[in-house]
């Protein structure tokens, strides 16, 4: 690539790199990383901290040259560390002082809850949609926030087709048949096949206002059906929500256990509670024979948990069954099997959390609330 | 929703509205909505036309109202046509005249075709990589771009390790056992399971770049993998490369029906033959009693082939063989059912093109290099 490519693509990199101690904001946003400049393999990159002595700045020059080498292995990269002007420190201080997420105050919700996979396919929303309805059966108060900006799926599941309305503190969600509150974009859109072409920043502001701008009221779970991907979307989710704990998809194949590890890295670069891994599509029963069939190769998803750390808290069947209660919009009425396991271990989780004893979670919020500088 | 919420919400939304006449360049690109203005539901629409006597300026208006409506049926759109300045005309007209695609001199493609869902997880990826090895197995040159930076499976399906390596004309691509020739994120990281955790103005870029600074050499095929949506990646490659055909692919569920739906609005917007639509998944053989099963329902694809104007060109079952062979990297190696009549269809269609006689295609190059103004 030419030179100015390659200058643009390491800056662009280095600037997207997570504050160690606000995973919220990234080291561009805060101002840190004015200069970077490339000629053939040597990378020189000025450093501002807000203050001569900043204890993590061993951490930020090694975060720097481990970016810079996941780019190219040649590069070397000087790092000059230098210190920020009036102008620019009071910046990084307004900046570290706002809360990571818009407040809501039409939103009480205890435990918001992202489902996300990396991989397209492997059932994201209709594990969020079981998760909702199961909770929901157990007489909890829960809704579910469709970030699918571009595929959407989550009204056609529940066979919700109303608007949503404004009302005395918001815009109100749409109610499904059994109390789930839901917003997703196709239930503002004049048809649900009607495209919705749009980039990064636009779709990260619907996605913000799906929080900041609805009438939740008080729940118990908001669950969040992410697309795939890395970018813009789960991105958003992680940075601007006040995203809890987040619950991995995937499949059987290598494949996508490849790409579920890739969205593991993110979560753990940002710093969010891992709940578990799913396995969806594990197996088939044959409705002629009975037999138990693997169309998707038999499971690699025990190597893909423990590569990242969790355990398989359920595998899921592929069922027809499912598939047709999905079209039907009767998602709610689908009695499925392996799906206690999902449930109780978000139950467990929720319990932990509330008692304080999570103790990632605690060092996700103090770090998303602490406003302390580099 | 605040007002200066949705305020910037339509203007996002009408400033992204392609320029009929150049699709790869957006209205708000081209300088032509310099003001927009919302109180209440009352919108003010500046509309800025290079000359006074435009003779799209009526259609021009009809899309700004009717995408408005889109946004909420409830705005009323007052749009004033203004005559830009000299300075906005001359830049209006050398945006015009730019082409839309970067030159490449050290790639000759004759077609380049996306394999593209909208929905994810419907088999783009096997799918782009079967055809591909299919066509190389008629002895014709075929490469593969992988234009899904988030979730990149082409290496993987391919077994293909190797790093790119600087060439006398550029980065070449690598070449698989078989000899097609492939570019994707997964073959510059260092390992295959990081995470590229990128806003949409840097997944772009990179795809751009495996356009226009690859030595693709001499090919009869440049397929490209698509990721799921309708967002930054699948319009860029619309807009930013030399794209002549879309190959959608879906699954039976009417859910994956509805997201791909949406896929072919957008390619109808911008514009791009749509050469046919693949259902994949479509049946199961049990291995044990042999009985044909169809875990995602019966298939809804006909009526979506209907929706959209084309037709299914092939039916492909889910095997169990298809997985292992692609976990294993042999994906070249896999013999099955139902992949000629793709094959053939895109061969035909190649065919058209060449001997000019695919007038839609026509019409779509024209625009993109007419160069003429609105």
């Amino acid at each position: 690539m030419a030179n100015n490519d390659a200058q643009a693509i390491l800056t662009h990199a280095l600037r997207e790199i997570p504050h160690p101690e606000m995973p919220h904001l990234s080291l561009g946003a805060l101002g840190m990383l004015p200069d970077i400049s490339l000629v053939d393999d040597r990378a020189k990159v000025a450093l501002a901290v807000p203050f001569a002595e900043v204890p993590i700045k061993d951490d930020l020059v090694a975060m720097l040259k481990e970016r810079a080498a996941e780019i190219s292995k040649h590069l070397v990269v000087e790092v000059d560390i230098i210190v920020m002007d009036e102008e620019a420190r009071q910046r990084f201080l307004s900046l570290a002082k706002t809360p990571r997420v818009a407040s809501n105050p039409a939103a009480r919700v205890k435990h918001v809850v992202a489902v996300m996979s990396g991989k397209g396919g492997v059932g994201k929303s209709s594990v969020s949609a079981l998760l909702a309805s199961a909770l929901k059966a157990r007489d909890l108060r829960v809704g579910v926030l469709d970030a699918d900006i571009t595929g959407p799926s989550i009204p056609k599941l529940f066979g919700a087709t109303a608007r949503p309305m404004m009302g005395p503190h918001g815009i109100e969600p749409v109610t499904s048949k059994t109390g789930v509150r839901l917003m997703s974009i196709n239930l503002l859109l004049e048809a649900s096949d009607q495209p919705v072409i749009w980039r990064g920043p636009l779709i990260s502001r619907v996605i913000e206002q799906f929080w900041s701008d609805i009438a939740w009221g008080n729940l118990d779970f908001l669950i969040l059906d992410l697309p795939p991907g890395t970018s813009d979307a789960a991105l958003t989710v992680a940075q601007s929500l006040p995203l809890h704990g987040v619950v991995l998809v995937t499949s059987p194949q290598e494949l996508a256990g490849m790409v579920v590890r890739k969205a593991a890295g993110m979560v753990e670069q940002l710093r969010i509670p891992l709940i578990g891994l799913v396995e969806n599509m594990s197996y088939l029963v044959c409705e002629h024979c009975g037999e138990k069939l693997h169309p998707f190769g038999e499971s690699r998803t025990a190597a893909t948990a423990e590569a990242i750390g969790t355990d398989v808290i359920a595998q899921l069947p592929i069922d027809a069954g499912l598939a047709e209660r999905c079209d039907a919009g009767e998602v709610e009425a689908y009695q499925g099997e392996g799906f206690d396991a999902l449930v109780n271990r978000l139950l467990t989780w929720a319990d932990e959390r509330e008692q304080g004893t999570n103790r990632e979670d605690n060092l996700a919020s103090c770090a998303g609330c602490a406003g302390g500088g580099a």
